[in-house]
């Protein structure tokens, strides 16, 4: 199984920590965002969308979309029940994740943390940093009584929002302001065969600065 | 089963045409989004996320997020495979949809046909439609040589990305550009069962003017 990726991505990360705690061996491909590896022609034939993570399965077949991958890997493990409504409300964060967080709160910590903060990004890094706000509201709130997002059991939902919420203060937001929110970082963070972002295994092929 | 939503929005049409397609019968609880019915404290009970649709089971049991709904209302009805990996790409274009797709081509829509295309909205419209024609052409590209978005069989795939595609041109999306998508427009508009878009049956409660 292959992993084409970069490590600096909060979605290639996601796959990485579930890959890890799940003890599944994979090679990780290097994919450098920096340098727009991910709009090369070479690339763009193994996903036509230009977008990371791929995960290549031995026979060749890909699957592309962080969460779509997670799901796939997750199957039958116990970080995606297979009760019904169970699983669908796994789904609605892994959807949240994805419409109503990513793209502020990952959006924010790149303009901030990879392009230094320019001016001419200074009123669409306000209106990342509002949106996100509010995703970050909503989890605090939902996390006050509750131990994980779902059932109070590990999923890849608390994978895939984990991704890019503990390096947010990158982004520049304040995380003291979500005390729920900060405890369910560290329970997280003491899961069994937990790795932290760009300092875990990343595969065979890439050694991280 | 109730239906939150608005007629407005194809995030809520998508729920509604499976159901329809599924033969599933529905009470439609319009939330109105012109007036903001989405973040009253009533609806906030609802959705803390305050979005549309949410689905409330006969229990009282509610799902939030459109695509995490159509999986949920799929399963096991053929409009979402029971194999992984088909599953699994099912999923990829679902995220695809809700992550580079919705956010550019209903938002564009909505800045050109709800809001009549304010001059200060001007630059966003025309990020929103350059990001808007990549997914159009990245879609276009995959239907050339098939008739559905995956394995050739109508999924929820289809239903999820048909929603904003359909009305893009109220957008200013030229779709003539995209002869293979347009194809599979006709082909989705020819499923047993279809309802047009704020035509169709919408529940016991609300007429559409």
């Amino acid at each position: 199984m292959k992993l084409y990726g970069d490590a600096i991505s909060g979605n290639c990360y996601k796959v990485q920590l579930l890959l890890e705690q799940i003890q599944r061996p994979f090679d990780w491909i290097p994919i450098d965002l920096a340098s727009s590896g991910n709009r090369t022609g070479h690339f763009l034939q193994v996903n036509p969308n230009g977008e990371i993570p791929v995960l290549e399965l031995d026979d060749g077949r890909r699957i592309a979309e962080s969460n779509a991958i997670l799901c796939y890997l997750a199957e039958a493990t116990g970080f995606l029940p297979d009760d019904s409504f169970t699983k669908a409300q796994v789904l609605q964060w892994l959807f949240f994740e994805q419409n109503s967080h990513q793209p502020f709160v990952a959006s924010a910590r790149y303009i901030v943390h990879h392009l230094r903060r320019p001016v001419r990004l200074e009123q669409k890094l306000q209106e990342k940093m509002e949106s996100g706000y509010h995703a970050l509201e909503v989890m605090d709130r939902h996390l006050r009584d509750r131990v994980f997002f779902v059932n109070d059991q590990y999923t890849i939902a608390d994978i895939a929002l984990y991704a890019y919420t503990h390096v947010a203060e990158e982004g520049g937001f304040d995380l003291e302001r979500f005390p729920a929110l900060l405890k369910w970082l560290e329970r997280v963070q003491s899961r069994p065969h937990y790795v932290p972002m760009n300092r875990g295994r990343l595969g065979q092929s890439q050694e991280v600065a």
